[in-house]
């Protein structure tokens, strides 16, 4: 659509299919290059708009992406809750599906590290609210069925490992999504092998090592000697 | 200083010196105001240079900043190790000696932050290299360090602990440092209670976690069932 076919939105419906078409811009732009180098021009060059169209929309690039942020902690808790609860008992089990469905959400994954850092620094403190309220409501539920499928584990427990959860797959990601130069590098020099990270096993494995961690805890106090 | 009071450095130890000032100023404002927000310019201004003057010795302000995380990297471990090595036997010690060194060095844990997702992304590959080379010998110490002490972890386990400790030091100094629009937030609005962070003790208390998850999975291996 050429820039000059724009015409302002009227109804509720058109501004609400407006404002998805420029989420949806953000969420392929950003999965393609990552999150961090999509700018507000970029969104509205994908879907042939000015960029003065999508201000109207979002005050910040950090807004579109909070949104996006939010609506992703919504749709990692609907695929995390239930995979949670069907590896009750078990606490590799519980580790697989907190990693897997982080692994199946890469954008998640790049926004975890972004939203403190960047997005909550470059918005109103009004959408901070309502984007922690939300994030809030979704760290209950992943604390609700944790604790419910790992019965030895407190609320705090539960509070605890999202916290590391997040806090390793945002980490884990950036590492092993470095820019092709920086690849380039890892390739040409082996002795730099240390520093490549595979993401999905990386992040397994950090999870499982958490809720051992946390169990152990609760079964044998830690020795103070 | 007055811009018009700058001369061209001419000696090798003066370009020293100046690029010295240059860092301590980046140093000054990012403990300040935090490392997110610090431009060439403001680095400039706080020394009295022109611009231009620092653009001769940082190719941009990423590179400053990835010299400050570099020398960040070897203060962390001449106290770190030390630290593990007199904590040797006792796990909580050890995370203690890892939590306390961190929370110690505040610019250190921003910069975690931004080293992979922004500081890497804005300089030369030769620059990239030049920071990992370093940056892996000094998570070889750590990793002599922590497997010294805790002779049950693996070379794999060290690596990994670092790793987990530098992603949780990252986030939670992110999380627990907030701009003040944010803060006042949270002040205001006891339900967001959940999402302040205390960096200190939430560090301290995920370090022994991941460190007691890793020596539960060296002792008994974990179910499958």
């Amino acid at each position: 659509m050429a820039t000059s076919d724009f015409q302002r939105a009227r109804s509720v419906e058109q501004k609400q299919q407006r404002r998805d078409e420029m989420l949806a811009a953000a969420r392929k732009l950003a999965l393609a290059k990552g999150v961090r180098t999509v700018t507000m021009s970029d969104i509205a060059d994908d879907i042939g708009f000015h960029k003065s169209a999508v201000l109207r929309y979002f005050e910040t690039r950090e807004a579109v992406f909070l949104e996006l942020a939010t609506v992703g902690w919504v749709d990692w808790m609907d695929a995390c809750v239930p995979a949670i609860h069907s590896s009750a008992g078990d606490p590799s089990r519980v580790a697989r599906a907190i990693a897997d469905t982080l692994t199946q959400r890469p954008l998640f994954c790049d926004l975890l590290g972004h939203a403190p850092m960047n997005l909550e620094r470059g918005v109103s403190a009004e959408a901070v609210q309502q984007f922690k309220v939300i994030v809030l409501d979704q760290v209950d539920r992943f604390v609700q069925a944790a604790t419910a499928a790992l019965p030895s584990l407190t609320e705090a427990d539960g509070r605890a490992l999202v916290t590391a959860v997040c806090a390793l797959a945002s980490s884990l990601w950036q590492v092993s999504h470095p820019t092709e130069p920086v690849a380039a590098l890892y390739r040409s020099n082996p002795h730099l092998g240390h520093a490549t990270v595979d993401f999905a096993p990386a992040l397994y494995n950090q999870s499982e090592t958490v809720i051992l961690g946390l169990l152990s805890r609760r079964l044998t106090p830690p020795s103070t000697n």
